[in-house]
């Protein structure tokens, strides 16, 4: 039985041709099955960016899906290529923590994949990966594929932590295409949260939905995957707030 | 029967992994059914972008295609969701006129969808308009996916309009990737056009083709989709005339 | 017999809608095949930058697979329409070199493509060779889409050229999203090579790969395609030693 899916997550653009290299692997060796790009827009050697993106989808694909993804700057060395079997799908890619988030599901099983000695040392998602992805595609089971890995790359995403006097210090985790910046902070249904971004602390009304802020208000809001997001009506959150990546942001207070 | 394709046009970009949630949401529930991408690099919110690219295509695909667009601004307020069925064709989306295209046919039917309580009100595309489009794809009825709404928004292309001197007042309805203006007029099959793009009127020659141009000359020429447009050889439009959406275009004379 | 893929490469972006509509004509007319974008990224009109991506990934696919390329600034001037058939491809395009690297086998064949009076001359992608990948796609064979042409427009791989001194010159082909520098030049299996990069001579490690090189070091290595690549760990090659395509790389010397 063959995979209802294989999916591809990459940081290599497309322009160059070397997901088409990719896709041409796949295609021969696993004619039957359907290819979905995820993203190929990956920021270059951004291995947290793209654990952030898988961490969103790998479980929502069918049992069996083959989730391939190169975000690979160690390529080559001795970092190992692993593929994973975890809650009925298939990972493949670099031990570099990118597949972390399989990794934790109770059941997650990880394989080292052998080099094959004609494998492009620059190249692994066309000589070792795809050739892995295709094999899971096709049915071969992963012990067949290479010996146990015990203890693959755990990346974990910060974990926020409550203050003695009550606040949560959590951080942004991402920007996305919107100027939203996304938080690691869970917080309660109130109407009213005291945070700090690295200034004086300020209020953020808690709005359900971006439409709800008025036209350049700056709001919080519980965002698609459950966690603390702060979007800006038609602008960038990212931009109003002098917001990046790992930016502390510290509830000080929620209020109704 | 199942659907020959969903295709999906929206804002979100794909690193972010918003569209790899969609498409995994559409896989489980529509194994059968091809995805096709469109496009994910809709300027973000850009209704009207979005609009006039669908215009271009939803009518090209077979009958029982199903074609997703998610450009959402007003996400989770009380605009409504919708689910079209229009010469055969099926369109999912946000009522705020982005598939007004398909809402001219004289079949066209629309209905509104529920919005499940659990659906996150910041992601709709996941979480409201993939399942309807997977149930579309899967041969579900229309009339089975939400009650008939009777007003959805209808926006119009901006059509030229004739003066009295006979001159034609059209606009730059957008920019492409080449810089090439696209405009709403219609001319004859002439060899020349008197135009005016917000200073004084000068002559156009009209060619047939891009390559017909002298390098770095500006000309006229009907577009791939019957309208008007003006095109750089080697160059940009756009950047040489200072041209931008909305920009008034108007044709003061045709010469043969 | 139907194909068991069509691939698409273009310079149209996906936004303006280009790509969608010649979707819907490659789903219409040939419905059962997969289509797979290989990129839509290629710099505007830059016929050399596809061909080199064509380079890459064209005989990695199945044999039976028609690859689509539309980089065609020449579109509806006199050049002409091809499809050619190559070591069990298909391909179809404009004949101003973008699809050379099918053309160099030894049972390459071409044939000229007519131009239909409805097709837009400044749309082939949609209104000729989609058709035309269409056809091929469903098992119609090359002679019947046009009469054979004997002289199709091939571009070559600028080559290296050995000098009296030794001394190989080379170039750099392209630059790939990461900074890398892609030449033409083939170098032995040596430790060290000594370059001119347009000015004095400097030495290179040759490493297996990225991860070999210091942090911020220059380095030279094969790349994934035999040649020798200019590459920078966490940074970009093109950058630090200022290089753009068709910047001369000159081999001084190959140490062991």
């Amino acid at each position: 039985m063959s995979a209802p899916a294989i999916t591809l997550l990459t940081d290599f653009g497309t322009a160059d041709g070397y997901v088409a290299e990719m896709k041409g692997v796949l295609v021969c060796a696993a004619p039957a099955v359907p290819l979905l790009d995820m993203s190929h827009d990956v920021p270059p050697h951004d291995v947290e960016f793209a654990r952030l993106t898988l961490a969103r989808y790998w479980r929502r694909y069918p049992v069996g899906t083959v989730h391939m993804v190169v975000v690979d700057p160690g390529v080559g060395s001795d970092r190992a290529a692993i593929a994973i079997a975890s809650d009925g799908r298939f990972l493949v890619g670099p031990d570099n923590g990118v597949l972390s988030p399989a990794l934790f599901a109770l059941d997650a099983r990880a394989v080292s994949l052998p080099i094959n000695q004609h494998a492009s040392p620059t190249f692994h998602g066309r000589d070792v990966f795809a050739p892995a992805a295709a094999s899971l595609a096709c049915g071969v089971a992963l012990d067949e594929l290479g010996e146990p890995l015990s203890d693959p790359v755990r990346r974990r995403t910060p974990q926020a932590v409550r203050r003695l006097d009550g606040a949560i210090d959590g951080e942004v985790l991402t920007i996305d295409r919107f100027g939203n910046a996304l938080t690691n902070l869970l917080v309660r249904d109130v109407e009213m949260v005291l945070l700090e971004l690295g200034g004086p602390s300020r209020q953020f009304r808690l709005v359900r939905t971006y439409a709800d802020a008025r036209p350049g208000e700056g709001v919080a809001l519980i965002g698609s995957n459950g966690f603390l997001e702060l979007a800006v009506r038609d602008g960038s959150a990212a931009q109003l707030f002098t917001l990046r990546r790992g930016d502390r942001v510290t509830v000080i207070q929620q209020q109704r």
